[in-house]
């Protein structure tokens, strides 16, 4: 996929056939990543091409440099109208929703500060690695503009005070407490981000690619509907995820006790 | 209650009108208590018919043998029509949503794994005790077949990151991961799982039964509302609890310091 | 403020114009802070009028004596009718509700037991400091009245699982447990609670007092909103709280490395 890049992207992808993985790399480390209009748009365009690349089955999202990403850039949102913000976080708001609609799952590989839209951004993936010195914060509030658009994943992930907490203060959490909070999946050390965000990724990338994708659907249409609501609809989502063929092949091998062959790819 | 048992059940149902308990029990540990389409419709009419008997204050849900229960019995899944998959998971939401349905509390006692199926069902019930060596999973991933439904309760469990950690991984959490992560309540010593439970349960069978019966449905009904209709809802529900006999009773045997004598048994 | 108290309020109102913090304190310490319908009425009415003094960027909830608040007044509940209950409820509900609709942030100082609408009045507020030895519950359930409306507030901080524990036991939690499971957001001494909670306000009362408030607003519409909704609602409010004079001086000071003048205290 590197051939499709141009030089000045803000955003890198590759593709590693044989474990099934895609990359996107936010790489403008010297500027702490951060999240312009444009770079949105790259983020989501990238996104959506390395989901149609039949080859990965996991995406993972990572960054350059010592920071993940420390969220909009500013600069552009000085001096602006009602109408450019609005188009900037429109734009934000596309970018986070393609890495939940995707058909891939997508893990956030958090090697530094996840500040702002970037916090959100990790909030957004559906897991998370974070390397122990990876901090997370919403400090909008310090700057008159309030983290409000963050605040939608990030009071989803931990909650209703400890949300509050970030965002009426400012302060940012370290990554032991983003994963007792719930907001990380994983710590590692930093020199062990790359492996186990790989090996994590590689408990899903054996799993058939239809079955993952019928769950990541299913997930986000059920986890914000009345649970009776949820439960008619994943009823039907079960039942016919049962009558597939990967479904049929993976029970009948669960019975034989051998591996299952998945036909769809 | 037992006599009203046959041979060749897989759920047995007993009552210790002592305690105010009703127990529901798992009973086929050689099959690891498969949770086959009868077995649920057994579970379900078990669930109404303890919950019609007025001795019964607290059900208990157990399992005989090492495992708790390995979810759905996948040799009854493969080869079907759709209609028979949709007969399957509609028998089994039945029976989930039957467990918050009854008015008395239901204590799930998981003395062993509790897989797909079977860690929705503990997740189903009001309140979970688990042995410390009992451990959680949702593996439908592995055999082509997403955890959807199970998916429900979990998520509504442990939020986001957690459930989607597991649904994806399909990788078991064990009982202390699942108290912190608020799937279950208590970890305690597997020769302790039934002291523990009926001490639990002790301290419910002890108010009143209609006060319950008000608190439990109450709950389940805002859980899922707006919160500004949760208070409109049950701002009426209380000021109703409050003018029957036993809040009369129980408000006026506080302020006088003694014990409160209910009359809705 | 304290000019417009008289002698028999159980609410004590002031404020500390140099710190920007409004104290609303409950002053019946000798009957263990009970919320009556009149108590709750004050609550109300000094809460707005906190709110309406535009000195006060932060309004602390805390009591005197050794209990923070042992919840509704019994003995005016007991021989009314369905009407005089209904009447404290909405109240009651009124009380909370306002709470989280005044645009400063609402910081409850927790220094003994909140107990039933104490606990909930706790769990209402946006952030929540309890002394070690504070103790939450919600022990309706024992006098045969149990805590619907509570729930609301409580299920909505600590989930179901533990919320159905404290619901259905009547137990209360210590404040570790309370922190640990998301209804407290610090936990500190007794002797430096309110040396902490000044502190803690501090960090909130340095920000722009209008995004604050359209950070607050936000935070309570988008929360029980679904996803997708949320994000329309909260990318609209962002962009529009981008364009006001205070995020274009905080973005601008930010870019200057300088500290910023708000225009709108």
């Amino acid at each position: 996929m590197s051939q499709t890049q141009v030089e000045d992207t803000a955003v890198k992808i590759s593709v590693e056939e044989s474990v099934g993985l895609g990359f996107l790399t936010l790489d403008r480390p010297a500027r702490r990543n951060p999240l312009s209009a444009e770079t949105m748009r790259e983020v989501t365009a990238a996104l959506l091409e390395l989901s149609a690349d039949e080859r990965v089955r996991v995406v993972i999202v990572r960054a350059e440099g010592p920071v993940f990403s420390a969220g909009h850039d500013l600069t552009e949102m000085i001096g602006r109208t009602l109408e450019d913000e609005r188009a900037i976080f429109d734009g934000c708001t596309e970018m986070m929703e393609t890495v939940q609609r995707i058909p891939q799952p997508v893990i956030a590989a958090v090697q530094g500060p996840a500040i702002a839209a970037g916090c959100q951004l990790a909030a957004s993936c559906d897991l998370v690695v974070a390397a122990s010195n990876a901090v997370f914060g919403t400090p909008g509030v310090k700057i008159g503009l309030f983290c409000s658009t963050p605040m939608v994943a990030l009071s989803r992930a931990v909650g209703r005070k400890r949300s509050m907490q970030m965002l009426l203060t400012g302060q940012t959490i370290d990554a032991d407490t983003a994963a007792d909070w719930g907001l990380v999946n994983f710590v590692v050390a930093p020199e062990d981000l790359d492996r186990e965000v790989r090996e994590l990724a590689g408990k899903i990338t054996t799993a058939s690619p239809l079955t993952v994708k019928i769950g990541k659907q299913a997930f986000y249409h059920q986890i914000d509907l009345p649970q009776a609501q949820a439960y008619e609809a994943m009823a039907e989502t079960m039942a016919t995820n049962a009558v597939t063929c990967d479904a049929q092949e993976g029970m009948q091998a669960f019975v034989d006790k051998r591996k299952p062959e998945w036909r769809n790819k």
